[in-house]
Formats: structure tokens, sequence, C-alpha cells
């Protein structure tokens, strides 16, 4: 049995249900992937750090992950461990960093330097921080390939829902022409509280209070979060180069009651639509509200759900949907990410 | 560069895409997966057989596929062949058949024969055939097995639409709970016509006209085209071993314009739901017509799409949508599974 070491490099709600998820699928794992996941070391933003070569134990991983008490990681700290994220990536005994830090829509850093630093260290690179991927997917695909390693992000768009390792394997054979889509859920559930009388205001607050909304909407609200993923998107599956400010994404903040009243009055609803895609030679994005009638896919995708449909050269129309996400189906991503390395690494 | 040498069993529609698609794609499979597929054997249902061990000429076959004639294969017989089918899958010169005679629902034959004795020759296997796989699904897989072959069907559900190669690969990490979905395009069709005012009849007549419907529409119509297709996802997905019977498939005849009008005032719309899934310690099945309001992603599956939804126990709900079907949607469904054959080689 192959033991993969793991290096989780930032430890929120979506380090917390991978490590979870890990621990519950381990004889799933070993059984059908043949290989036993060993988390080695993990480093939070500011609840310590540890590494430990022999793996943090099960158990122990889950009740700390159950108390109420903050996570303090120096207890497990079985290997003196003095300095900063560099060295801890220079340092983990492991052969893949799991990186979930926060998202940084203008640059991508420091994530970015982080996977590099472990690019060079010959790790594999999981990542569901879309930073890094709009700003680096070439340079890390690179990066690891010269190393024989692979760079994988298939929850940074759509959770766990399989969009990159669909394109990787399934559709290889198919070219991609276009997409358009529901891609970021928070407006999604906003602008579906509108429709039931709310304020945006109003809308926001709910989203605090269900821990889907940032104190601060403004990166959902105005349309960034969108324009990222249809970087991300237009990035690796279409050979652009583009930065969310390309994108120039227009937000929510525009949609009043009056307008959601006059949609619905037309039997339409107001929809966050994200696109891309090669028109008469020229390669066009756009995130801005449209109002969509019930003969689009877009017009049933409610609350937090979201949908990307493509065109391809060979399928006229695929549609993805996904509903119900949470950091558990983020987790799934990068364990689909994981076992794809694995079985790289036997092929 | 390897060449892949390819028997075609089955010349109509799905044949014929098929044909044309690996022509139009030859550069992009040498390139990006470095082989040359080549069609050295065709049987068609009754306008002749051909066997070319130096691969059917490319120009010729676009040509005959383009003409208003007749195909008669017998003007390529460049190798005397005299013989019933088995004769042909014994002798054609070729590493993978690809099978797409017409599906038998009761028993899968006689394709099932078919894949069996070019299983046993140490043939890979590709079929667009429900019949085969719903009735020899373990059996064929097990024989290819043996030889070290493949077996692979990706275009019996949904057409091109990746199912099986998702839960192969992107999904192999999860669990699948059960599924529902508008598995047949063609009552949706006629559900969507009916909704315009049409009758079942007149709707019927309309489904012909395009090309949809077949002219003794009852395979549709009663439900069992459904029933095939929800005894293959279980079977394959869900390690049952059902046959279409056992699914019980109650179909669209019994939907009057009356119903139409009465869901069309409550805001609904009928369709012919398909279900699959565990529930209480049991597995449950069922095809029927159901009221399906706004809030359903199959409210907006129009016309001839088709969608699926499955609920994983790392995903809660993940959707595919297919929509503009056709022969060549189908085809790519037979290509993708080419594809993971020669991956499969060069592993």
């Amino acid at each position: 049995m192959k033991t993969i070491d793991l290096a989780l490099l930032g430890f929120g709600n979506v380090g917390k249900a991978f490590a979870r998820l890990l621990t519950a699928k381990k004889q799933e794992l070993q059984e059908h992937f043949g290989f036993n996941p060993r988390i080695t070391a993990i480093a939070t933003g500011s609840h310590g750090v540890c590494l430990d070569p022999s793996g943090v134990d099960d158990q122990y991983l889950l009740n700390l992950l159950d108390s109420e008490e903050p996570l303090e990681l120096s207890v497990l700290d079985k290997m003196a461990f003095k300095g900063d994220m560099f060295d801890f990536i220079r340092q983990a005994p492991a052969q893949v960093l799991v990186e979930t830090t926060p998202v940084n829509p203008r640059s991508g850093l420091p994530a970015l330097d982080y996977l590099r630093a472990a690019a060079i260290r010959g790790l594999h690179l999981i990542t569901a921080n879309k930073g890094p991927v709009v700003y680096g997917f070439r340079e890390l695909t690179e990066l690891t390939k010269e190393h024989g390693r692979l760079f994988r992000f298939e929850s940074t768009v759509m959770d766990g829902a399989p969009i990159f390792s669909l394109f990787r394997g399934p559709l290889a054979g198919a070219k991609l022409h276009g997409f358009y889509g529901i891609l970021n859920s928070c407006t999604n559930l906003l602008l579906d509280r509108m429709r039931g009388g709310e304020t945006l205001e109003q809308a926001v607050a709910y989203g605090v209070s269900i821990g889907i909304t940032e104190t601060d909407p403004s990166n959902d609200v105005d349309g960034w979060d969108a324009a990222i993923k249809v970087a991300v998107l237009s990035n690796v599956l279409m050979g652009q180069n583009l930065t969310p400010m390309d994108v120039k994404p227009t937000g929510i903040r525009g949609i009043t009651p009056e307008m959601i009243a006059s949609a619905e009055s037309q039997g339409k609803r107001w929809k966050l639509v994200c696109q891309g895609g090669w028109q008469d030679g020229h390669f066009h994005v756009s995130v801005k509200p449209e109002m969509v009638g019930p003969n689009s896919p877009l017009y049933t995708v409610d609350g937090t759900s979201s949908y990307v449909n493509f065109a391809l050269d060979v399928l006229p129309g695929l549609g993805i949907l996904e509903t119900d996400p949470s950091p558990n189906t983020t987790a799934f991503g990068l364990l689909a990410d994981l076992i794809d390395i694995v079985k790289s690494e036997t092929r």
C-alpha cells in the first residue's frame, strides 16, 4: 500500500472539511485506489502550524475538529517548527500540497508564491483558490510538469462539480466554442431572496446569517467572484490570458425591487449571467445581470445552485448543474484532484 | 504513430455520423492522442459488407456518404466476403468493434451475441446499443477484461453527454445514492408539442416528420426506451441487475389535453420522469409522468433535451443537461469511448 503524504496550507472551513472527508473515505481510498492518504503537515492562518512525519492521528484530528475550542495546532507540534509559510512549504514532509488560503482576486498573492515554491520543491499542487489559477495557470502547469508533477484545481469553479476533469478526460476529444452560466451562488441566492420581497441589504443580512455571504459582500455583489471564474474558465479551457479586470463585470447593485417585480410580471427572473467564448473571430467575456425566461436552463437555477453550459463542436449544449454546495462539496473537488494525482503516479 | 483499426457493425445514421466524425477529427486524433484511426470493415444491415485491411479510403467513404444513391458497400469489396455477421466479426481486420445495430429491448439480441463473439475474439467493444448493456454489462465487462480489452458504451444514455466516463474518472471517488431525470427525448418533445395544443397523434406525426419519432412510437410513448435507460444506469452505476420489464414503466398515453391545460394553469409542466436509487434499504426504480414546477430543474428541459440529476455522498446534487441531440452527438460518445480505449493501451 502506497502512502501519500499531504501538507495542508490553509485550514479554514474547506481545509477542515477536506481533513474530515479524507478520514471518512480512508478505507475506500485504500481499497479502490490503492493508497493511504496521510496528513503530515498543517498550516493555519493564526492557530499554529504542525509537522508530523508519521502523520497526524485521525482520531486526534477529528476530536480537534469537533471541539468547541479554537483549534491550536501547537499541541500537535511534534517537530520544532519556526518560520514562515515558505519554511513550512520547504520542510513539510509531504508529496502533495493542498492549498486553501483566502483568494486574492487582484493578484493571486501570496497563494501564487506559495504554490510556485511548492512546485519548485517538486510537490504536486492542489488548490481550491482561484487566485493562483487565474494568475498562474500556465506557469504552475509548466513548473509542476518540469518536476513530473501535476497542478490541479477542480474546486475553484462550481466546487466539487467536475469541470476541469471533464475536459481532461471525457471531453478531451471535443473543442470548446463558448460557455455561459451562473457561477456565483451568493448573488444567485440574493436575487432569489429579492424575488421573495427583500431588499439587497436584507438579502445580504440573511446571506451573512447563514454563512454564505461575507460581511463586506462586494466581492460577490459587484461581480468580482463571477469575473474571476470567467477568467479561470477562459484561461484554462480556451487558451486565453485574462484577469478578472479584463472581464469588466457588472454586479447586481443596480437591480431594484421594481426591476424584480417587472421581470416577475413577464414570467422572467433576474440572474447574474456569466459568458465567455468565440464570436466572429473574437473572444468575448461578460458578467452582467440578465432577465431569463422559462425556456432557459438558468431559470430554474435557484438558491445557492450554480450552472454552466458548454457549447462544443461535438455537443451543441452540455450543461452542468450543482445544487446544495458547501465546504464538503469543495472538499470533494480536492479529493478528486488527489485521486487523479495518485492515478497519474501509478500509470 | 499507432494505427487503430475499426470494424463498424451497423451503418445507419449513427454509424455514418461516426465515420464522418472520425474523418473530420483524424488530424486532431493524431496530434493530441497519437493514433491514426482506420476503418477496415463495415457491415450494413442490407447494403453489403466490406473488409479492407488497408483501410477504407476517407475521400471514397465521404463521397459514398454524401451520395444520394443507396449505399452499396459491395463496390468496396476488395476482399471476397461470404458469410454472416459472425463471420464478419471473426474476419474483420480490426482491434475494435463499433456496434450500432438496432436495439432490442426484450433481450438485447442479436447485438449481445455479436459483442460476445467479438469479445471472445479479443476485440475492444464499443456500442451505442442499450440492449447488450442492459442484458450483458457484467458478462461483457468480464469477457473483455479476460482478454485485456475494454467494453465501452458512453452513447447509450444521453448520447455523447459524459455519464459513464464521469463515474469512471472525475467521480470515481464518489458514491451514488440515486438519480432522476428525463432520459427519453422523444416523449419530452411530444409533451412539449401537446403543451402547444397538439394531440398525441399530431405530436407523433410531427416527430415522425422530423425523424425523431418512429412510425410505431410505442417504444418511446409507452416508456420502454426510458425504462431500458433506467435499467442501464441502475445496473452499471449502482450494481443492480434489472431488465426494462422490472422497471414497469408508465408512458404518456394517458396524458390528455385537459391534463396538460390543468398543469399549465398551475404553472407546471408534465414530464416523463425517470428515477432510480436507494430508499430505506431498498432499491426503487420508476418511469412515469409527473407534473413539475418552476423550482425543478426538469421544468426547463424542453424539446429533445434530456437531463439527469445524481445524488452522491459527496455532491448532494449534480445535474447533466444535453440539448440538441443528433446522430452527431451520439457519434461523439463513440469517439470518446475510442479515445478512452486508446489511452488505456498506452498506459
